[in-house]
């Protein structure tokens, strides 16, 4: 918190990993926290927290843990929000506020008013968009969201105060708070985001399921690995963006694949004119996209 | 040339840049070459070529320059081939060997048989697997193809001894050298290279269309921009390389799209088995070929 606002007092945190972690850090180190409590599933992962000082404490039982937080982040993969809201429900006292990390936000929403019922408005979905190709409490650190969106999606009978106590708190550790509503950014992140990890992954398959697939992984070049690094991340956490952002990530797939057939009848067409314009309008787009994104992150 | 070889008594490289002036730095500093003899299109960048050191000499005329050339190396966009053929193909002398390094072949060897008819027979078509986001002789470095793979596609009356000794120039500038079929080569290099550059371009071209394209573009994280770095390459070379080798490039398109729409049916069944499994085998098959590329290029 800058000056003007109380600091949290008792931050509980509910999945200690570089998402988590990094925001405990950045918390810590501008002493916008007083206590930052750890739930963990193993006590090695609490016992790693610990030792690093991303946690002054840890418990493996979330519903113990929230008893007297201030504040509960809920950073663990979307597929565990239902039973984790089951078992914090009973515990939140009166005031504490409640927010997530989840990169999907009508399911989180859903699962709230099942599971958080007369606390659901005084839970902030948040998703920041920020991350590493590394996972983990150890590879986490107090900068990661230094420059970077935070994405909040409020509804209507959310608490204001809530919603203004969670964007301060990314505020403080650098983010850069949207709001935008739920929907909305669950069709924003299908693009930007589901759309090209999906593709990638089916770029990878497409030459693995290939007849001559050992000549093609071996003659691809540094810029074919490059392309597909993000095909490298957990194919569990992608499995639940897939079945918790469906329609979305349909909408996309199918547009795009609607793009893709554009560039094949061009080239059957032996269209040069309409290649070089494809061409150039996304090198344009990208090239305008990426300059935006290096001012705004690094402002003179 | 290792020590068994006689150096190149006269390299004329067409097109000083990025692959062409690395080439001639590796074979500098190998003591492979005597005199390196540049082609460009600019006197600009010729001096800045002979400046550099790359090349000992310059001529806007490739008709003139290739005169008594031991080795022709054509490193000029593929489109170019058919008036370069032309314009040296009266001026190589009978023992002279001419190659390039275009990124399809058919359209080459097609283009050699036409243009340079007699002397077809002592054209080795060659293609390095190598290159950086950069351009330009400015760009180029010696050890550019260390470890890298060079596709060499022969035709049966091709001479076996030019082949062999286009093979040895590359292993000095420390290729790796294969030989292929033309037509296998153009099949492999649109799976791995061509199908993941039209991807990235139409990526970027379905989000620079879409209603919300400044909000897209703003929250796209520094994995997307990885993920499309491909796609700021020089859309000119891009057409051309899809209208010289589309039938493979559609080919490879028709079937990743095949693989998407199997994605797409999982994700609208709710189909959480089958997408873990499409996920889990192409993050398998990515870091299985990474391994094998960095066993391949980092030898213990």
């Amino acid at each position: 918190m800058n000056d003007r606002q109380t600091p949290i007092e008792r931050l509980v945190l509910i999945g200690v990993g570089l998402i988590g972690g990094s925001l405990a850090r950045a918390l810590k180190s501008a002493g916008a926290v007083g206590e930052v409590v750890g739930v963990a599933r193993s006590r090695r992962t609490g016992e790693r927290a610990l030792a690093l000082g991303v946690v002054d404490r840890f418990s493996t039982s979330a519903g113990d843990a929230v008893r007297g937080a201030s504040v509960v982040v809920i950073a663990t993969p979307v597929a565990t929000f239902p039973a984790i809201l089951d078992a914090i429900s009973g515990g939140l006292a009166d005031d504490a506020v409640v927010t997530d990390v989840g990169s999907v936000k009508r399911y989180v929403v859903d699962a709230v008013r099942k599971h958080l019922r007369a606390h659901s408005t005084r839970f902030v979905p948040g998703h920041p968009i920020a991350g590493t190709e590394q996972s983990g409490v150890d590879a986490s650190f107090a900068e990661l969201y230094r420059g970077r969106h935070v994405i909040l999606t409020p509804l209507p009978d959310t608490d204001a105060t809530a919603t203004q106590l969670i964007a301060n708190m990314w505020e403080v550790a650098g983010a850069d708070v949207l709001q935008m509503d739920v929907d909305r950014h669950d069709r924003v992140l299908a693009a930007t985001s589901h759309l090209p990890h999906v593709i990638a992954y089916a770029l990878v398959r497409f030459l693995a399921e290939h007849p001559e697939r050992e000549t093609l992984f071996e003659l691809a070049a540094g810029g074919f690995y490059d392309f597909t690094r993000i095909a490298s991340s957990d194919p569990v956490m992608w499995r639940d963006i897939c079945l918790t952002n469906g329609e979305p990530i349909v909408d996309a797939l199918r547009g795009f694949r609607a793009g893709l057939d554009a560039f094949i009848r061009a080239i059957e067409e032996h269209d040069g004119e309409t290649l070089e314009r494809f061409f150039s309008q996304a090198k344009r787009a990208r090239d305008a996209g990426l300059d935006a994104k290096n001012r705004r992150q690094n402002p003179v």
